[in-house]
């Protein structure tokens, strides 16, 4: 690095282009097969530029997992407000927990999955995926008070419901991308019933 | 291998160790940094004997996890008859979603986070996985239907109920490995609330 930051020259385009070719890069190899090399092939400047700024693999994909909670902290920031708690809830559950088991960005969760692994015994990667569980509990929390504020919920406890659903988002990744069981129908739709019987106001 | 199977020499007692050596070596090493010299290092025996049994590291491994399981369906089949329904469901609970966020075999199930991440790309974890869910939920289903039958439970759905309950363990295993987000206190006390309001009868 020097004073000018990281990218020098049109600084946001080339960490744009460093991050978009490294999302394609890891949903055709996944993480274990990834290399610098193959980062750069999707690239497209130099490959000599990615080994200018990153110490290695690790350290690129750091930054592109930072790059990414930007990237949904920005989108939740643009429509916090602007829609009521049941639908905020329900769209990020649509994302998240999908009933068919089919996400629409399977590659890139699948690379996901093998990254946040990586957290069981590496600490920057642990840093990262903690610092986004708790961003995305704190979103939840925030939308679970919201719905108990207006009466649309139930008064249940946003920071212990959020807790659960963050848990239950966890798992049905972690299941998808690591398994063929026929579960997340029937995931889902169990789901469904909590959400309906106990976070759903009953007027 | 030959006729006599992998372990011709005191058979089971061979396998035993070469188990309980994968053991020691995972929880120490975790998968990454995992090798057939240093799951040779805890076996009593040659570490050639281990190159002889198997083609490699991921080989041993897949033999390991068929172990493991064998012995939860082991264990299982000798309780199965013996306790009510609500014994079994809290036991299974208090060991895949532990209040406290502290399992007591840490490291191993570290070590599993890691070794299921490789089912995200490899065909022959991803089968393995697959079984396992499946007989995780098939031993759930079977808890949920027993509770149903007796009326120790209301009248849910046992394989929604039970697909449910594996992803919420596979998250909670998943969040406990990869994160230092204090969720898991909040999440299983909701996981108590959804139990006791829409699982055990009200009688």
């Amino acid at each position: 690095m020097n004073d000018h930051g990281p990218f020098p020259e049109n600084p946001e385009d080339t960490r744009t282009a460093i991050m978009e070719a490294t999302f394609q890069a890891l949903c055709e190899h996944g993480y274990a097969n990834l290399t610098i090399q193959r980062i750069g092939e999707k690239f497209p400047k130099s490959t000599s530029l990615l080994y200018h700024h990153y110490e290695g693999k690790d350290d690129l994909l750091l930054d592109f997992l930072d790059h990414m909670l930007e990237r949904f902290e920005e989108r939740e920031l643009s429509t916090v407000s602007q829609t009521d708690p049941e639908v905020r809830l329900c769209s990020y559950l649509n994302h998240a927990v999908p009933s068919d088991g089919q996400p629409s960005n399977a590659d890139f969760l699948k690379a996901l999955v093998e990254l946040r692994a990586q957290a069981a015994h590496n600490e920057a990667y642990r840093q990262h995926f903690t610092r986004t569980q708790e961003r995305f509990h704190e979103y939840l929390a925030g939308v679970v008070s919201d719905g108990v504020a207006d009466g649309t919920f139930r008064d249940v406890n946003p920071k212990e419901v959020a807790s659960f659903l963050v848990t239950v988002a966890s798992g049905s990744m972690f299941s998808w991308a690591t398994t063929n069981a026929e579960t997340a129908e029937g995931a889902r739709a169990e789901l469904d019933r909590y959400i309906e019987k106990l976070i759903l106001s009953d007027e």
